[in-house]
């Protein structure tokens, strides 16, 4: 089981805290914005006397309002197609250990959200990478590129939409591309759209709605980054494939049922008011337009513009993004201040790859980033002088 | 994956009430106890902004006051030696996960809480099953057994004390016993002591109390039976072995953090007053007297007195639990009431045991569960004279 590529730099910024160094988070996607005020009053407001197991597809009145939700997305289920899971951690287990087994390969468009490999392993199921470069802003590789990689035991790909850690939105076309390649292999499409909401070039288009293929997807979503509800612990398991909702539940009823409170606290979240993300998406636009500038006006430095969710990959001109990222925790600061980034290779399938790239996380207000940006372009110039 | 024994009678159960028919639901352990208010209320008067992950090993605050819980049980543990989970089925998901590779072997005395065969299937754990008798009450099996039962590829041993489904209390002696073969074999004991607090013939002494084997004990545990707070899927997993508490750790990470809003309630209970069971264990046993008369009052039925938990094991004049439990659901009534029971079978490893045997869930109020035996009492004599 592989440790959480981000979490092994905890230990270097609690030190540097320690010392009084202020740290600027750019590491994880843990969203300052606050949880709507109506979706947490609903769970303060709830006057329920015993704190009972739900059903093990969580409340059907959830589901019921789920349903609603996708329907404004453009997504058309009914809540016997959706099984509520503990955070969309769960419902990537879920799909793994109900579609794969032991043994089975998956096909990955790297970089992507490391902790596929933790639930790869807990399933017993082989990751298998195929890179995107960051010269095509990371959109999707070419088809013959999932050709060279399918074999007799790939039974799924996954795509994050829009990517974490990429930021890439992949577009109609390309989606319609993956179509024609699960249904030449008959594979299961394993569509991670967390960041749905969350799109500024173009608009998102669901695995959910490509026609033809309902056996084939399972959409895995969450609440955490929508409502900005990342402790709630609840997500989506979705699929109009009745025989995999079927075999799903088997694992959903083993774990007996997702978190009652925080049901309570999604179910509400689907009456918020139609203009809600409107604020959210125009904000996180912003710190997306000022990062993305701040980072491609210092030498060296390449950043594509991404699409959606609130992650930026840049490349920088050092090189060892992890040995950089420990630096700037452990020897750097400016005016005691530094920034804590995520390495690149954590995100990578393949050994060696993003050795020269970070992931920054545009979580916090403008101010911040500014600030952040700053001691990034000093870090920097100490760095490629200390390499040279 | 096996489907949950449990839930298969649930159709049943649906199509009786729609014909009518009030059904006792002695079948499942879902306390009709009050979640006490003040654990509710302080999730209802938290005032924080930003619903986040907490800590992947749970909130420290509430670790702490977890060491001050099990201080007060006899267990001296520190917070590093705790990791908070997602109910009680996470922790038993993660020692499996983390102590035991695919195709290793774990011994459970039969019968046995069903779902540990789910959390085994995904950890491609092999369960080996060696059996305890109705006719001792469901006492740990002779040493002898265990021997019998160990391999080469045997890395553990489960037990549940008090025990589901038995409500069998293991003593210090039978615990001594359990020592000595894990220490002989170099095992791990994953011990559940879900029920803890509800042992009502001698005292409960926990597998954290055993001397010299630090490093072999896992402590599963929940906050669900305890405060009536199944909802809330808050447990914990717990070990004085530093290597383990890491390795489970990376699976924790990988989830990214247990659900929030419960957490405060369970930070919240530990402050309960001291004589908070008091009442809770007193109605229980009441219920438990009177369920345990009635039914050893039955004609050919014999049911153990059973020492802790909320349930009882009864041996029933019948050919098939399976076919009486769902008998009772689709063909009898009296009084246009019935009972639902969790047929045995389910809880044995062992295909073809536990025929004979049904589940009691001591649940529901003294008048209920009194109603539940008249209708109990009647369906015998009428399926005795079915199947004469």
């Amino acid at each position: 089981m592989p440790a959480s590529p981000i979490r092994k730099l905890v230990p270097f910024a609690d030190a540097a805290k320690k010392r009084g160094v202020k740290v600027f988070h750019l590491n994880i996607g843990q969203p300052d914005i606050e949880t709507p005020k109506t979706v947490l009053d609903a769970v303060r407001h709830s006057d329920f006397k015993i704190l009972e197991y739900s059903h093990s597809a969580g409340n059907e009145s959830y589901r019921k309002k789920l349903v609603q939700y996708y329907s404004q997305v453009g997504v058309n289920v009914n809540h016997n197609q959706i099984i509520v899971t503990t955070g969309g951690s769960e419902a990537i287990l879920f799909a793994f250990m109900a579609c794969l087994d032991a043994g089975d390969e998956v096909i990955i468009p790297e970089p992507f959200y490391a902790n596929y490999n933790g639930f790869a392993v807990e399933a017993g199921v082989k990751v298998v990478p195929i890179t995107a470069s960051i010269e095509d802003g990371f959109a999707l590789p070419p088809i013959a590129e999932f050709e060279k990689a399918i074999t007799p035991r790939t039974k799924a790909i996954i795509i994050c939409n829009p990517n974490n850690p990429t930021g890439y939105l992949y577009s109609r076309e390309e989606m319609e591309v993956l179509k024609e390649i699960i249904l030449r292999h008959n594979l299961y499409l394993f569509s991670d759209e967390a960041y749905r909401e969350f799109c500024y070039t173009g608009t998102h288009f669901s695995a959910m709605q490509l026609e033809g293929v309902d056996d084939n997807i399972v959409l895995v979503d969450t609440i955490s980054k929508r409502y900005s509800a990342c402790g709630g612990r609840i997500g989506a398991f979705v699929t109009r494939n009745n025989e995999l909702i079927q075999a799903a539940m088997k694992f959903a009823q083993a774990r007996l049922s997702p978190p009652s409170f925080a049901q309570i606290a999604g179910e509400a979240a689907v009456d918020l008011p139609a203009d809600y993300f409107d604020a959210t998406k125009a904000l996180y636009q912003s710190r997306r337009d000022l990062l993305v500038k701040r980072l491609n006006a210092m030498p060296g430095v390449f950043c594509p513009n991404p699409g959606g969710a609130f992650y930026a990959m840049a490349k920088l001109p050092i090189d060892d993004a992890d040995k950089f990222c420990q630096w700037l925790l452990e020897e750097f600061n400016y005016n005691n201040r530094t920034v804590m980034l995520a390495p690149a290779t954590g995100f990578y399938g393949t050994a060696g790859l993003g050795k020269q790239e970070v992931r920054l996380a545009y979580v916090l207000n403008e101010n911040d980033i500014s600030s952040a940006m700053d001691c990034l372009e000093k870090a920097l110039e100490a760095y490629v002088a200390l390499i040279a």
